[in-house]
């Protein structure tokens, strides 16, 4: 980074660590920066702040929150009896935008990762069952990815929740809509055919 | 942007304005933000501020300064009678990087644009034909795009230099390092053609 000035320097630094931000994207968003109003560059500076300071999780399912229960778990007209669980709030937000999902939440923090040093008792598993044991819950739908962590988790889930005697269902594994069948790999394929349904 | 809370969505409203960042990737930087450490986004936070607060154009040059000079200008080793005329202070950075011109740059600030509603009288040209005329220069390289914009302007630029009687040059154009010359566009192939050299 030759020819920036430090404050340039310190910039492109800490945009480059972002997510999905090489080198050269770096670069670019740190000359948006410098090009903007005033006003705005604020604006972007105290979004991140007040991201940081006001958003925590909800004390319930763990989903993101600004207050101490979240806006589904406060919402009277979601199913209490229905837990979908998932990986990450991101998932929440997903399966939210997607829009038919009447149910509640329940935000694990991750997958079950030994490599990455992520075992159940790091997760929000113990508080899900306790959620199950102490609501009536008819329901509760596994989530996770459909990755090996993803897969894992469920496994576990499973094994964890039997006992307590509740519906357990996994979200259907298939080809995904507007896609080619000719384009599927295999064990999606594999996965279809085996969740085929009578029409 | 169902199920975010207010600061999420105002910080991905504010990302997602940045270049390069579609709402997926400004998603993904939120939910990173928040998943860094305290320190960490407040450094983020006050890298924008402090970039946008210190940083300046050159007195001399318009190139990215946090002085009236920028380092370029100040730096004794460097050969004042040489300009390398650039669009934007992101195509020092570049040329820089390269790190074999030993001369000076002047940014230009755009490239003439009609449709965009850059005139040549936007742009930092009359401040160059000033530095032109009044220091002993050799040579003025006109390192513009070459794309329309970038050609028009160098256009401008030798009708407006020409008269001051100093050596004019234009970067060529060529294939790229590394590049495969069956890849190459017409248009390439024949300015390299054009341009060939004895060896």
């Amino acid at each position: 980074m030759r020819g920036y000035t430090k404050s340039m320097k310190r910039l492109i630094n800490e945009l480059v660590k972002m997510p999905s931000v090489g080198p050269k994207t770096a670069e670019r968003i740190a000359f948006y920066i410098l090009r903007l109003p005033k006003e705005e560059a604020k604006a972007l500076s105290l979004a991140i702040l007040k991201a940081k300071e006001t958003i925590g999780y909800c004390r319930n399912c763990h989903n993101l929150t600004e207050s101490e229960i979240c806006q589904i778990c406060q919402d009277q007209g979601r199913d209490k009896s229905i837990i979908c669980v998932v990986e990450t709030a991101n998932d929440v937000t997903s399966i939210e935008n997607a829009g038919n999902f009447k149910g509640v939440y329940h935000v694990l923090g991750g997958a079950i990762s030994p490599l990455d040093g992520i075992s159940p008792d790091k997760l929000q598993i113990q508080d899900l069952l306790s959620r199950i044991k102490n609501n009536s819950i008819n329901e509760v739908i596994i989530a996770t990815n459909y990755n090996m962590e993803g897969e894992a988790t469920a496994l576990y889930l499973v094994d964890m929740i039997r006992p307590l005697g509740v519906k357990i269902t996994r979200i259907a594994q298939g080809i995904p809509a507007g896609s080619n069948i000719g384009y599927a790999d295999q064990e999606t394929l594999v996965k279809a055919l085996e969740g085929r349904k009578e029409i």
